[in-house]
């Protein structure tokens, strides 16, 4: 994977990544070529130029995570980073420390790359500010995750082969995503048409003036789309003020087959798991020929490695 | 470390390793000779081939335990590997993501060895039909621990210069042991006799279709016998239905100097640890000089560089 | 940087670090001298040696500690060595293993240098009796906290240019920290003059045959200080007989501008981290001209990798 590309893969111009907002779109299309690069060089591990050999990666999560901590960790040691992870609930926090306080420690030990996520919207961008090294935003709060986004948009890329123009129906709890936002930023800078679909108790207030187009029945949202992307409901929204029950729910948002049949043909489904099989979606749907769920953890690595590599550039002694 | 050996430690067939069950006593031999192998070259680094650089190795253990997850981080490194260890607690499992869509996840990952320890019998088995790396079993419920068996051949074998025809007494909980069943599977597969020691409480159903001779007197099972494995019993039974009490147990079934006086006069003791002493073994005879137990930790790192390094021949691009 | 060096970075004659006490002041120098060079080397990756390429580090801590296991982690990783963290909360110490029996089985495995924190005094000498390898006491309950000591002194000296002859005021709960005692014994023997500053309550007994000046009073302790060292009022000390209350104890000993004013112009702040902001120091002082908080943790790392890089001679094959 060549960090001088000629084109779009050439220098990635900003020393962190907080969020999908504020990206150009040559920006956003550069780091989907890097990673497809790196799908294939990571098929054949001699290949993989280890630039961040020497280099120490962070991995700072105030939020327990499976699948993009270990992403990340796969990615940086694929990158020849040393990794460390920061046992963030046995550490100083608890012991009253400030984010800031936690920020300056990290930073007097001098990484090269920090990936953070933070239940707090804005902890990240506060935390770039205080640090020397570069930051990856591995979502923060109900802000943003743009890892997330860019491997939804490779996936979606890799099949269909352009975003521009497709039609994206976002499903489920959309006031509470991350995922949500940062896909709606970076689809609609890639010239998708966006729908969201969620009953109005999931759907955030100023959602018109995001280049969405609203629904709030799932068969009309679903009409013509190329990609359906299912949200997860988290537990805690299950039982209370949000939806009146799980099995309500699923009867009239959960993606089944009857529903998918409302969307173009050769719709494909997505969902940036973990799965409520059950409550968003069919486990035949989940599991059924138009799915890229497995395939979108394939591309979280991917994507993470090209995020690395791009940030790698804007290190000292590079 | 050859993987070319011309003779036993050839070629291993299998792609997982899941059990001793279904192994060939020319498999299990060629093993624990790989085995005697790594420890020779682990004494002198600069020796050690890394068959696994660049390959990426996750623990997932749904159980905590120091000493396997240790010694299987150690020899992975100790190969050139990856090895992240999966916080299996802090993880997706508690957002009830299914045990299958963990294992889909890790496998989008491309992970090149995955070590799995869980709870429940067949988990390992289940999980290694769904991904396409190799897998070993670090221990599933009360089925299986098939490198525990090997490292206590290999110990053994080292001490006694075979395994063939030695009489080996197995005493304590055997029936909820993985430990227990794996070695009655190995030691019988090469030729040892094999008895179980245990009040009947502790014995399970069928045991006498295994191959053993049940013994419930341990002065009696001892009689003779070469090997003297202790198990451990686990806190929970202490109290209730299988023991009527710790000191009741210690009396009748705790390896102590003068139980240890009816095996043969160059007996060896062994314990897979972590031991209760004072429960099923006399401090004394633990740090004896007939104790090997110090020796299977040792082992331990050994056996599982050579099971890494067997099931290394089976990857791609190697 | 070179473990040969003529003068005092050469040979550390010892094969563990357990304390500051019984180091000679010329060994003391020529682990700061080693540090001062690490610092240099660590700015620029491609100058560090990897003496502990090969090497297997564990870091056993019984106490969660952010600061000081990543400084290890990150100083270890930078030398070459496979570092790995023992879970010791989710370890075979629940399931009642004694810490001799741990100490028995992770020198089993060959580990080549071992990091030890644990909440009793002594462990960490009873450990090091025990293994075979290298052991670095990380802080053994009130007793030692060598390299923390270490790492004050080399931030000291990079900016008074020396030790001796300066004088250094350590202020807060000196009974409970081995933080404290570490220092004391270090900065006597390289010629400080050192005083404590603290209520009765927080004092040890014997205090006056440690060498130092005992004050009750901060502006009486502070004057004339070149060096003013703040220490952690731990949480489980705040209410209840050690001091009235969190606020009685910041008007009297908290560190604000008002009382740092009776120590010299030029003098410097410390804390060893991490902070009770308004407790034992002003937020003001913590981030203001005179503080050196940041630096400590630099420090840290580049004290960490002396001292692994001066305990890597005494390894076999080296």
């Amino acid at each position: 994977m060549s960090a001088n590309d000629p084109h779009r893969a050439g220098l990635f111009p900003h020393r962190h990544l907080l969020g999908i907002e504020g990206l150009q779109p040559q920006e956003i299309l550069g780091l989907l070529d890097r990673a497809d690069q790196a799908v294939e060089v990571s098929r054949q591990i001699e290949k993989v130029r280890p630039v961040l050999r020497g280099r120490t990666q962070i991995n700072l999560f105030f939020e327990a995570s499976t699948r993009t901590q270990s992403s990340f960790e796969i990615a940086g040691k694929r990158l020849g980073a040393d990794v460390m992870n920061m046992q963030v609930a046995a550490s100083s926090v608890k012991k009253g420390e400030t984010l800031i306080d936690t920020a300056a420690t990290l930073n007097a030990m001098h990484p090269d790359i920090l990936v953070v996520r933070h239940h707090a919207a804005g902890a990240v961008h506060l935390l770039a500010r205080k640090v020397d090294c570069s930051v990856i935003n591995a979502g923060d709060g109900q802000h943003e995750h743009p890892t997330q986004a860019l491997l939804d948009a490779l996936t979606i890329r890799r099949h269909k082969g352009k975003i521009a123009r497709l039609t994206i129906a976002i499903c489920g709890d959309i006031l509470h995503s991350r995922v949500a936002r940062s896909n709606i930023i970076l689809l609609n800078a890639l010239g998708a048409r966006v729908r969201v679909v969620a009953p109005s108790t999931l759907l955030p207030s100023g959602i018109d003036r995001m280049g969405v187009e609203v629904f709030r029945d799932m068969k009309e949202g679903l009409k013509g789309a190329d990609i359906v992307m299912m949200l997860r409901l988290q537990r805690e929204r299950m039982n209370g003020a949000f939806i009146p029950s799980v099995r309500e729910y699923y009867r009239f948002y959960g993606l089944d087959a009857e529903k998918l049949a409302y969307a173009k043909e050769d719709a494909l489904v997505m969902h940036p798991g973990p799965m409520n099989r059950g409550v968003e979606i069919d486990p035949a749907v989940a599991d059924g020929p138009q799915s890229l769920i497995r395939e979108q953890v394939e591309m979280g690595v991917a994507v993470r490695m090209a995020v690395l590599e791009a940030l790698a550039a804007h290190l000292p002694n590079q």
